[in-house]
């Protein structure tokens, strides 16, 4: 390239600060003020500083993106999300798949230094204590999607989930609507955040009814058509069971479907069901199902411009921590409860 | 590293050849002999030859998976195989997806470059015409999966697909021995290889039972639902119908169980329907599906391994044309035809 480029000593002594202090800009790195840290940024940009020029010889533009399993609706539309931005800026994605396990080993932060990669969308994942401190190491800046609860992301990572609450209060005011009083509730996996934040919706929804949420009532699960299944007949199965259910996804709805078929329960004149995501099953199964729409691509969209932002322009995002609206879709799957259940 | 690296010299003296047949020896191109072939990839291993340790100064291991989409449950099934197979060995894969456009542009060609990956997997890609010898200069394995009929890939190229032939004429004869004598039939894309297979064996079946194809009875379409509700509508709206039809895939066979159901015809009692592939889907739609399974994991897999044999042993595959078994699953949605139909 022809362009002279500027270093980032010229740009800490025209900031009239120390090089450190650019070099945690750029790392998007706590412990410099907002004023200094927007000198920086625009002295960065006036500059026109390319932060992979600097620290990476290998020109290829390339991001990681974690994701917990690709089996899944979820996984294929933040792939589709992910792939389709990246592809704008001539990025690569690498795909990795945690199958549960905890991120951070030294293999794969090896593998990710080898690579020289730009950046990490890291979606669903566990992640090890102090792996923040190692890509902070790597300059690998990165996002969160949909984070796992612990360890809680530094205040500077961004953050992008559906508003999971909303959705949770939502998909429980609609069955209220309808009329019932006794509502189950399958959420997913204890340690997801948005598993936690979707019971908060659903608790809320009963309080602001005047109900008390009877906690025989709520199950935790996986998000899976197994787990789902289990979960559903053992509600079935109590003393005075519900007369609808809120699942934490659509293959768990489905999961309940079959729970409730086993049982000769019809839906929705014996059972509603609601569930969670709108994966292309909801028009699949009869009858077609009643669900909470997330935008998982757009989150997965937005989430990748953010980090594209962070790793070829030193863009700070304007606002890091992002919910995007989760929608209710009604379908055939919920009705009013029979008179005297 | 300490050990020291044999160089492509010293192979080829061993060998008594040039380096320009062990390069090609090395990147499994053509014009060497089959013993000269089997000695030189011996002396290799014996001299613990490291491939990328000669071309390739980033030690990272990448592949690249190159698919037309990522939103179909065929392509999670690659990813799916491809992945697991590269996690085994440390590799990363690289995700692109084409959208149906033709393969070879210089842009994607100089991203693969920059970024040294070590080997290409292309699954119903379409390729253009260069291909090949570009892939070669940079020293590039690759491995197809599923290919596009044209053009034909040179003769060393593993090519891994399922046994689409017999997939279709298993399809045509579980219909013809359950009485059915009209079988329309919906194949996916014209330039699929795949589909003109499938399409042969829906012909062999019908010549082996005595049977002259209609070609009335024969349409093409893109694999997802709605071509398939139209191909569907389209046979349905005959004058002298089929009672029976084998859709190329899955999704077009729910398309065709919408066309049905929206002339009031049910599943199988007024009309058989086949699909292709066996995603989850077929167990949720009402009826199940009766389909003929596709090994898509396992086909991703073997052509992943058979890849990472090239790109970092040399190991050229035993068998470079694969074709694994397809399989008819029985489920609801297959029947005898009504008598006088």
């Amino acid at each position: 390239m022809s362009v002279p480029r500027v270093t980032l000593q010229e740009i800490a002594e025209a900031a009239q600060t120390s090089v450190a202090t650019v070099s945690k800009v750029l790392n998007g790195r706590p412990g410099v003020s907002d004023a200094q840290r927007s000198r920086i940024l625009r002295l960065l940009s006036e500059h026109g500083y390319e932060r992979r020029g600097v620290h990476k010889r290998n020109p290829a533009r390339l991001i990681d993106v974690v994701v917990r399993g690709i089996d899944t609706h979820w996984a294929t539309e933040v792939l589709m999300g992910a792939e389709g931005e990246a592809a704008r800026v001539g990025a690569g994605i690498v795909v990795t798949v945690t199958h549960g396990r905890t991120l951070g080993n030294r293999r794969w932060l090896s593998a990710l230094a080898q690579r020289h990669s730009d950046g990490l969308l890291l979606v669903a994942s566990r992640l090890s204590q102090g792996i923040d401190v190692e890509l902070a190491k790597l300059r690998i800046p990165y996002v969160l999607v949909d984070p796992i609860g612990a360890p809680s992301p530094a205040q500077n990572v961004p953050v992008i989930g559906a508003s999971n609450f909303a959705g949770g209060l939502t998909a429980t005011e609609h069955l209220l609507n309808l009329g019932h009083r006794r509502i189950g509730v399958i959420s997913g996996d204890r340690d997801l955040r948005c598993s936690q934040e979707r019971l908060d919706g659903y608790r809320a929804a009963l309080g602001r009814a005047g109900l008390v949420p009877d906690d025989s009532l709520i199950r935790f699960g996986d998000f899976l058509t197994d787990g789902g299944y289990a979960a559903g007949a053992d509600l079935l199965g109590l003393p005075h069971p519900p007369t609808a259910i809120f699942a934490g996804s659509d293959l768990q709805a489905y999961g309940v479907y079959r729970a409730a078929k086993e049982l000769g329960l019809g839906i929705p004149e014996d059972l509603s069901v609601v569930g969670f995501d709108d994966v292309p099953l909801c028009q699949y199964v009869s009858p077609p199902l009643t669900t909470v729409r997330q935008p998982i691509e757009e989150m997965a969209r937005e989430a990748t411009r953010i980090l594209l932002g962070l790793a070829y322009r030193g863009a700070q995002p304007q606002r890091p921590k992002l919910e995007l609206a989760t929608s209710l879709i009604v379908r055939s799957s919920t009705a009013p409860p029979q008179p005297g259940r």
